[in-house]
């Protein structure tokens, strides 16, 4: 390990105890000794850990890092470059070789005090996989060419795993369902959409398992990447297709919305995000959830693009125009974390003051938790019944929360779910009437992204607050447009537009204008 | 663009002038000014810069990569986090946001001399793609899983796109090719070895236009990365797999070689090679290109893994044993590079003080240039047979340098052709009689990789002089391992072993012992 060549500047000379220092901290990091590592990285706020994961700033968010990734990969060192500047510092540049193969760097800058030599900065490279199996099921150069030529020229689609492609079975985020599936005979009808408008499928994207969950955690394939927040989940259940888009691997992503698979992730990840009318995009060739809620829509970086993809697939002589009136639902939006409020509130101020709001009005929409109690226990009964005799065959299939989502799906009686669906078509009634055509204005989300690494009880503290919000589009069957609009401290969030149904279109137009008053 | 928050440590302050060469350096980037980049890095051999394809040392070599790169992706810098270093130094480090989506990071080493702020050292980190479409046209998780359990179990194999895989088309570098042809029915033989053995298939990579090439530059698909080799070519025709297996991306290249095609990448990226004896594996399932030489065989990074691949796929009821008896054919090594002559002379010396080559006898195996014409005249005349109908009806669908072989192998007369497989003919029994079982030591290729950047005569030199080192395997249709045994500079080399037919499992273990005595 230690007879790579050490290359300096001529002439200069090396920094007494650097090199023991640096392969201290070699051994160990093949070690995983974490209490070496946390001795060797400079204590305080300043220091810096930068890889493809994102920027951590401080010792202890680079500590919490190398707590939970359990070992970095095991890799010999092949050179050592060290550019002294002074006597109590240096850069010190690796190049590593990953016993797994291909070739990293690792800058790291050290600086001498009273405790020796210290890390106060390091920048690392690994060899990238070949596919990053948390985003992607199968990817290809494309895995789909285009069949047409149009407004969708040069873009390219991560389509979730719920849609058929032809040749390629669909597996629905669950390893053992995918391995019954044979390949289908024919696109959706939404993947036709998008190729006969000249995009291509790049390939086949990741889901919570059997789209049930807006965290975007699958246990058998991982929790996708949020490039927008460092260590923060992905949001689901389209967390495949928002990833792949918001780390440039896709420009499109198709997804599928029943109580917020498409906002979530938008909104967690800084996406625009469109959740279409229900029934406005043909379901052929879609694995259903719920089918009275599903919906088709998509994930993209860029509004234009979004608008494109839903010009492609919408049937444009059903689409309406939209006046400018809004609505605020204070019940509503009172459900979101205090800072997500806050900077909704914030937000609102500048809409308002750029003229956006001029015709606003506050608009109660019934009681919110029973709002989501209808939401749920409807959606429940049709995921029960859409796969259950699937589930009841093969016990072991799911991880343990979708599986325990499941089961308390199974157990739902006829009784409480006919009083859902009577209450259901009271509420669609009361949200029409009470919105009168208007946008509603939201957060997307109840919160920014929770980190990867909270426990069970944040997380559902956060998802039961989410659906509240996310579960009025669904009910009403309304579209939905996330834009990427509001921030708490440099984290995203998506600002929700509720529109009639057939805004789909106009929506994205909307958002628009509330992004340029942010800028 | 500059407005992105600038981050210091409480209580440091901002070096005079840093920020305006860091924005100076961002608008050079930005507009490909390459006298500007130029300008602000420093001079001299001892400035670094590193990104996914390696560490370059020096300014001029940064300076010819600027230059061959054709500009940096576009993008807006989040964050510059700044650690001044006393008054003429500091580390600056950017999160950027590349227009395509995800995040970036990048690390200077800034000095202040006479001339100003320079870069001496920076480390740049890109978002991956989707898939590395250089190297693999299709990659799934896996995209094929196994079919048994065995000792390949764990092992991810990269699929040369000349193999059938079930579902899949056939492609063969060629995508106007491939877009006429439908999926297979069922796997390669070679495919099916691997598979019942406990591998899986990780996807389908890359090669050289109908695999007529030893270079491993498509036209098409671009050039894969070596990694053993910053900048330089990775060796084709099965260029995809084998820069797979160096950059960790599967474990086993499974390949063809007909002139070269699997020993000239092993050697330009250090890796095992094996060609196998020519008809020990059953080419059902393999696009041919010349039937008489063609053969298939696997590219690992451990000996142990080509040896498991090796024993999986071959009959080892007819597999023979190896006596420790060596030969050389110095009118042959004499085609190779000095340097490579000179690593290759001094790795004998060492062979021959371990005591491997107590047996070694000098043999001549006829006129190095005649067997090399024989070679190539019989290969183009059954490449012609193979693809010549679908060439002539695709005018335009290959590059220049693939279509103009065969163009020359179109031409061949059937007395020339006849000529040469007589001359076979009595090559292949001198040469069997003059290596009388012995196994025949060269290098593998005639240099190391030749740069990307390399012009076409310089490609071609090496190209004519490699084929004379490889063509030898091919005419008597012996097993051949490259092991990666020599270097020249810092660059792989293989040592080349050529055994009797049969003795390709035999040949691995000797390979090793060569290894060992390199270490």
């Amino acid at each position: 390990m230690t007879d790579a060549p050490v290359l300096l500047p001529e002439g200069a000379e090396l920094p007494d105890g650097l090199l023991a220092a640096f392969w201290e901290y070699e051994r160990a990091l093949m070690a995983n000794d974490l209490p070496a590592l946390d001795a060797l990285f400079a204590p305080g706020p300043d220091t810096l850990r930068g890889d493809a994961g994102g920027v951590l700033l401080g010792h202890d968010a680079i500590s919490a890092f190398r707590k939970g990734r359990g070992g970095s990969p095991q890799r010999t060192i092949l050179a050592v470059h060290v550019r002294p500047l002074g006597k109590d510092t240096a850069l010190v540049v690796a190049v590593t070789a990953p016993l797994s193969g291909g070739r990293g760097q690792q800058t790291q800058l050290w600086q001498r005090d009273a405790a020796g030599w210290l890390v106060h900065a390091a920048h690392v490279s690994l060899p990238a996989p070949a596919i990053t199996s948390t985003v992607w099921r199968t990817v290809g150069t494309p895995l789909v060419a285009p069949t047409g030529s149009g407004p969708l020229d040069g873009q390219t689609v991560a389509v979730k795993d719920l849609f058929a492609l032809e040749g390629h079975a669909v597996g629905g985020g669950v390893p053992a369902y995918l391995a019954e599936q044979g390949p289908s005979a024919r696109h959706a009808a939404a993947v036709r959409a998008l190729l006969g408008a000249g995009a291509a499928v790049q390939g086949i994207a990741q889901t919570d398992e059997f789209a049930y969950s807006i965290a975007g955690r699958n246990p058998h394939y991982g929790t996708p990447p949020n490039p927008a927040v460092v260590g923060g989940i992905p949001g689901g259940s389209s967390s495949g297709p928002a990833s792949a888009v918001a780390m440039g691997q896709a420009s499109i992503g198709l997804a599928t919305d029943t109580g917020g698979s498409i906002r979530v992730p938008a909104s967690y990840q800084g996406l625009w995000g469109l959740r279409t009318t229900h029934g406005a995009v043909d379901p052929d060739g879609l694995l259903a959830l719920a089918p009275s809620f599903d919906t088709v829509g998509w994930l993209t970086r860029e509004p234009r693009v979004l608008r494109a993809a839903a010009a492609a697939s919408l049937d444009g002589a059903r689409q309406l125009p939209l006046s400018p009136r809004f609505a605020i639902a204070p019940a509503v939006v009172g459900r979101a974390s205090p800072r997500v409020r806050e900077a909704f509130g914030a937000a609102m101020e500048v809409f308002e003051s750029s003229g956006l709001l001029t015709d606003l009005a506050e608009v109660e929409l019934g009681d919110v938790d029973e709002l989501f109690e209808t939401f749920r226990t409807i959606q429940g009964a049709e995921a029960w019944e859409t796969h259950g005799d699937w589930i009841d065959a093969h016990p072991g299939a799911l991880g343990a929360d979708i599986a325990a989502r499941f089961a308390w799906a199974s157990q739902l009686d006829p009784a409480t779910v006919a009083a859902a669906r009577v209450r259901r078509a009271a509420a669609r009634t009361h949200i029409e009437t009470a919105l009168d055509g208007r946008i509603l204005l939201l957060p997307s989300a109840s919160s920014t992204a929770p980190s990867t690494t909270a426990d069970a009880v944040q997380i559902e503290a956060t998802r039961a607050a989410t659906l509240r919000l996310t579960a009025i589009a669904g009910l009403a069957g309304f579209p939905a447009l996330s834009a990427p609009v509001l921030s708490v401290a440099g984290d995203p969030v998506g600002l929700c537009l509720v529109g009639p149904r057939h805004s789909d279109l106009a929506l994205i137009g909307v958002g628009e204008l509330f992004a340029a008053a942010m800028r």
